[in-house]
This record gives structure tokens, C-alpha cells and sequence, in this order.
């Protein structure tokens, strides 16, 4: 019996792993006049005159959507909407379980960008958030950025945020290990998809200077502006400021941190042997990693990391994604700003506290008591410091034309 | 303190009634691995290669969706998808509460037929059935005709199927303590909309062979037919075999039976004493009866029902729609045929045994123990006697093509 054939009974035996349940009693013929008609015809009549009311009167105040198209499911390729539902469901139990958070899994027929936008925009009533997950990178970065113009509640994908504040977090740890100040290391990121670029720009955000970037052609350089996307385009802003050319090899000679978020088995043990003294190493492709951790110490790598929870320093998205909704759906917040995400990484790292502090161990567990509530309380706060004021001050720009 | 406000407090406190919670355990690395990466791969690719098994393996398998876009929610008007939110909610809990089905509320941001089909059928994986509530009369009939035509699933709407059989089963046991034969019972249907309509059908499919309709401009005949759609010449096919002409006035003289679903204040004592003796008034129009029960009963009424809780003889459809929906999910089944509907009628009618009947008890309670399981057994019955059979007629057809 293996996790594949223990999952399938699993599924079997309990026919979904979600379940829809009344907070509420309706017992009596009373309970059921306040619970439904026609007692809900005034907390229905509030909402239609004030529609920022659901949130507060309904399951939009803690209730988000996990949506996904079925196209790019973990390594399981385009299987489809219907054939995602185990793998959302399974989402939608870390939410609640992790976070208090409740999650309702909307795998979708439709794999058009436009049919995605529309579908969770017809739906949204019920949500307070959405989470994207398994879309295809391209699609996925469309769908975000006109759902995220379009919708005022805030919209998430693990695979890009949830990756980079992970991520950006264990950085922290590992150098704050290794007692090196992030300003002084020198991190090259292999792979600019998804998760990739919000990595970069997230190790931007909490303090790396000099980073490079990889794709599958080579490091990211004016050389390439051709080639770029208006995406790549905007890596370039803040990446390769000593104008290196080259492939893999010639990038990660001398450099402190290695991030893979590439392909299987790219990386070898005498390519860490070029890296600066006391390298760190995360190799988070899947289902294998760019090196196995004892390849990467073999070539001299001081700490490793990896995406698969049979190694130590697994780097586990679900560390972020259910303190960060919960924290934006306790402060009602319109959008998970960078100030938020920022917040959930440092309050990640903090979580591991200097004397428990190990190459072997840069990040918290996931099962950690209070782990949740501490992300949460962080990204709640940076929302109303940070996002909700700037969200009232742009309100109160448009009293000039009520 | 009344309904209306203890609603309203009981939803800003409560924050939404339903809650989505795990039905499985994660809280080690191993669980993990089987509820979510790496173990779901498995029913994933299952499903992926038979989608049949969605309903075996995931939430398909007992969760509906509770569909509105908020055009005509009760008594409120067009409201919108958002503001019908509290009210399809309140139905979800009535799913869980009385029937065991996990119901998830859609409230749409469309109110266009297209929309709405398009909507519903991009996120019906998770969907074991659909509850259509609330929606405009055409708009629904159009809605309900396509998604059967498009999903194998059960689509049912409780403004129609649902009021026809608690409605049916009413009449029943009406006439059972009165001792009179079905066959024998003259009927005046007053309403031509989808209430009404369905009604007289499952009149007919009763056994009660003579029936009049009345829509607002009077009995439907066929000297009106070049004013009638589709669905009213459907009617005629069935209804007033006599050849009757004129308005309410004529069609209630001598009738046994008045079933009401159209305008408040409609009828008057007056018009009940035209009636055949010991006539039944179902007066069924919200939020005022066409006839409150003690004018009927002035007006010589031997029984008398309305939608209201706070009079006997409450036609409630929650008698119907927890069981109906219980019977199809457990059977399987692709669609709630209309033997399945009469199953739930004769359920709920047998569920007042002869010596418990009476003029103000003809139904029973809604909270009765067992009834929505009694209802879903001869409902599930039905689909394996019935639908079951003739849908696996048309898959061996179809092998012929394999």
C-alpha cells in the first residue's frame, strides 16, 4: 500500500473529501422564519441596497473560490476541470483545516481565458477571495491580471505568490543562519515561468540586490530584449546589473543562492562546486528536483532545499496560502497587496526562532500551532497600514464625483 | 423583535450560514500525502480517464448547486444574484438539515439565459445536481429546458417541480379523508405560470382527469389558442375537456377542487359557494393568499391550504426537495423524470397515516423523523424502475457506435 492506492480508497470510501454544513439550528417552524422566509427577506433587501454588505451578512465574509481549469495540475499535465477536483478539494481541506478558511473547489469546463474571467465573474457573489491553481502559466498570468482589475476581492495563485513568499522566507532563514546579510548575496534564480519571476521579484522585495535569472535559453540580458515578453521584459529592471552573458554554467559561478523552479535534474554537483563558499541550494522542481539534496552537499552546498516533503527544508506553499486569506478575509481586504505578502514572509520566517535555527531545518512546520494566525494577523495588518489606506484614499478621490 | 430583525442579526453575527468543513483528517505529513500531493494523482488520473467516476470519487457525489441570478427571489423582486445570497443559503441549510445534501449557493452576476447556462455548465464538475431557485418565469423554463438537454445530471426547480408535488400529494390526502375518487374530482387551476403549469400536469399524473386552467385573462380554451405559446397549448392538450369559456367566475362554479397559485385577494366567499359541497381551496399565492382559510371556509370550504406557516395545511416544498434530491443523488441518477416526481408525491402523502388525517392535517410536518429518507427511498426506487432503464436502453444504442 503506497499514498496513490491509500489516497484512491480514501476517495472511494468517502465519496469527497468536503462537506456543506449549517452553522445555524432549524429545528422549529421559528427557526426556520429567521433562517429563511421570510426572515432573510431583510438581511436580502440590505444587501441589494448596499452590496458591500455580503460580506458581512453572508458566506462571502469567509468563503473563497479554488478555481482551476485542469490545464497544469502539479506534474499531471492538462488532465481537465472534472479530473482536477481531487487535487482542489484536497486544496480546499488545507484552507479550512490550516486557516479556518472555507473553500469551495470550482474546476471549470472551460479552459479559454476569457470563459475562465467570465465564469468567476458570474459566480463571485458567493466568494471573498479566489485562489487559482493547475492553470497554465500563460493563461494563468491573463486570468490574474484582469481578474484581479476586475473584481474587488482579493485573487491569489500559490503557484507564483504562495511559492515566492515560501521561498523568500526560507532565504531569510537560511542566510540569517549562515549570519550573511541579504544585500551582500548573490542569488541566481533558474527558470523564469510563474513561479520564477515572483520569486525574483519577491527576493527583491525583502532585500537581495544582486540577482540573475536563467529561462531555458540562458541568463535574462539586454542582449535578449528581442526574444522578450513585456513579462521578461519587466524582470529585467531589477536583475543582471553586472550585464552577464551566458548559459547556467557561467551564471551560477560565485553566487551565494541557488533557487530552481525549472526542470528535473538540471543542475550538478560540480556546477555547485563553482558557487561561493557555503552555498544555498533550493532545487524546487517537481516531482524531482534540478539536484537531490546529498548531490548538491556532495558539491559543497552548506544548506538544500527542496519541494518534496521526503527531504528536509520541504518548502511547502501551505506555510503561506491559508494564514495569508485568512488574514486578508479578517480585514476584508480588496487585494493582497505586496505589503501583505511581504508580511507573510517575514512572519514565516519568525516562526523559527534563532536557537532551533538548522541547515537542517529553515522553516517551520506546517502543523505548527498558531503558525496560521501569526501569517494571518501579519497580512491583516500590513492590509489596513499599507492597502486599505491607499484604497480609501483613492474612495475619497472619487467623492469629487458622487 | 420579529423574524425580520432576528434575521438580520442572526446573519451579521453568524457571518454566513454554512460552513464548508473536512471530512478527512490531515494533520500529519503522511495524511497529507494521501488527501493531497503526491497521493491524489491517482483519482485524478482516474477521473481524468473515466469522468463517470467524478461522482464515485469527489464532492460530485452528493453536493448540488443552490442556482439564482436574483430576478425573483420570493417576494422581493428582482434583487440580484448577490442580494439573493442569504436566501440561498438558507436553502443550503435546508439541503443538509432535512435531506443530508451538501448544497452550494451560485448566485449569479447574469441575468441572461445564455449567461446563466454557459455559467452553470463551466462549473458543474463539482455538481452531483442543480437547484434552480428564483428565477423569472420564462427565463427559467428556457434555463431549465437547455441545462436537462446538456447535463447528465438532475436539474429541478422547486417554483415548479417542487410546489407540483407537495402540492399533488396535498390533494391526495385531501380527497383521501374526504373519501372521494380522483378520477371523480372536477379541478380549477388558477395561475398558467410555472407553478400553475406544472401543477395541473402532475394533476393529470395523478389521476385527476378533469381540470381547468384560468391565466389572468380567463379560462385557457381553444378559442384563445392564438394567443398561447408552446407551453399553454401544452396545457390544452390535457385540461378543460368540457370546452369551457369565460373567466375565474365561470371556471369555479361546481368545481371540488381550487388550486391558486396567481395573484393575492383573487378569490372571495362568494365565489367559494359556487363550488361543488365540501370543496378543497389550496390557496397558494405569497405573501397574501387569493383567499385567507377563514373567508374559504365562510365561504362553505371544507379544507382549506395556503403557502403560509402561520395557518394549517401549509403547502411547504421542503416537504419535497431535501428527499427528491436525496433519492436522485443516491441512485445516481441524470435527471429527476417524472415518475420520480410522482414517487415523491405518493411518499408524502402516505407519511399521514389514515387515522392521523384530518381537514387542518392533510400534510406532515416538515421536520417529521424520516421523511426526507422515506421520500428519497421511492424516489431512488422510481430511477432504477424507470429512468435507469431507459437510460441504459440509449447507452447500449449508443454501442453501436463505440
Amino acid at each position: 500500500m503506497n499514498f496513490y492506492e491509500e489516497s484512491l480508497l480514501l476517495h472511494k470510501s468517502h465519496k469527497g473529501k468536503l462537506e456543506i454544513v449549517s452553522k445555524v439550528s432549524v429545528k422549529t417552524r421559528e427557526e426556520l422564519s429567521i433562517v429563511y422566509t421570510p426572515g432573510i427577506a431583510k438581511p436580502c433587501l440590505l444587501i441589494a441596497r448596499s452590496p458591500e454588505e455580503a460580506r458581512k451578512h453572508t458566506i462571502k465574509a469567509n468563503t473563497i473560490a479554488v478555481v482551476s481549469d485542469g490545464s497544469a495540475v502539479f506534474g499531471l499535465g492538462n488532465i481537465g476541470g472534472m479530473a482536477s477536483l481531487p487535487a482542489m478539494e484536497g486544496k480546499a481541506v488545507l484552507f479550512k483545516e490550516l486557516g479556518g478558511v472555507d473553500a469551495f473547489p470550482v474546476c471549470l469546463s472551460t479552459q479559454d481565458t476569457d470563459g475562465i474571467v467570465e465564469t468567476v465573474k458570474n459566480i463571485i457573489s458567493s466568494f471573498g477571495g479566489i485562489s487559482l491553481e493547475g492553470i497554465e502559466a500563460f493563461r494563468l498570468i491573463n486570468v490574474e491580471r484582469r481578474l484581479k482589475e476586475e473584481l474587488d476581492i482579493p485573487v491569489f495563485h500559490d503557484g507564483g505568490h504562495g511559492v515566492a513568499v515560501v521561498v523568500c522566507a526560507a532565504v531569510i532563514n537560511a542566510f540569517r543562519f549562515l549570519k550573511k546579510p541579504l544585500k551582500h548575496v548573490r542569488a541566481l534564480v533558474c527558470g523564469a515561468g510563474v513561479g520564477g519571476s515572483h520569486t525574483a521579484k519577491m527576493l527583491y522585495a525583502i532585500g537581495v540586490r544582486d540577482i540573475v535569472i536563467c529561462d531555458s535559453k540562458g541568463i535574462l540580458s539586454a542582449s535578449r530584449l528581442s526574444e522578450f515578453d513585456e513579462y521578461k521584459l519587466e524582470l529585467l529592471e531589477f536583475t543582471n546589473k553586472d550585464r552577464l552573458e551566458g548559459g547556467l554554467d557561467d551564471a551560477i559561478e560565485g553566487r551565494d543562492l541557488f533557487i530552481g523552479l525549472s526542470k528535473p535534474r538540471l543542475l550538478t554537483s560540480e556546477m555547485v562546486r563553482t558557487m561561493e563558499k557555503d552555498p544555498v541550494v533550493f532545487a524546487l522542481a517537481t516531482p524531482e528536483p534540478e539536484i537531490f539534496p546529498d548531490l548538491a552537499k556532495f558539491g559543497g552546498a552548506r544548506i538544500a532545499a527542496t519541494c518534496r516533503p521526503d527531504f528536509s527544508n520541504y518548502i511547502d506553499t501551505a506555510l503561506a496560502f491559508p494564514g495569508v486569506f485568512r488574514g486578508a478575509l479578517d480585514a476584508e481586504a480588496k487585494e493582497i497587496t505586496e505589503a501583505m505578502k511581504l508580511a507573510a514572509v517575514h512572519a514565516i520566517a519568525e516562526q523559527v526562532p534563532d536557537g532551533e535555527l538548522s541547515e537542517e531545518y529553515i522553516l517551520p512546520d506546517v502543523f505548527k500551532q498558531g503558525l496560521a494566525s501569526e501569517v494571518a494577523k501579519a497580512v491583516a495588518d500590513a492590509w489596513v497600514n499599507d492597502g486599505m489606506t491607499r484604497d480609501q484614499l483613492s474612495v475619497k478621490d472619487s467623492y469629487i464625483f458622487v
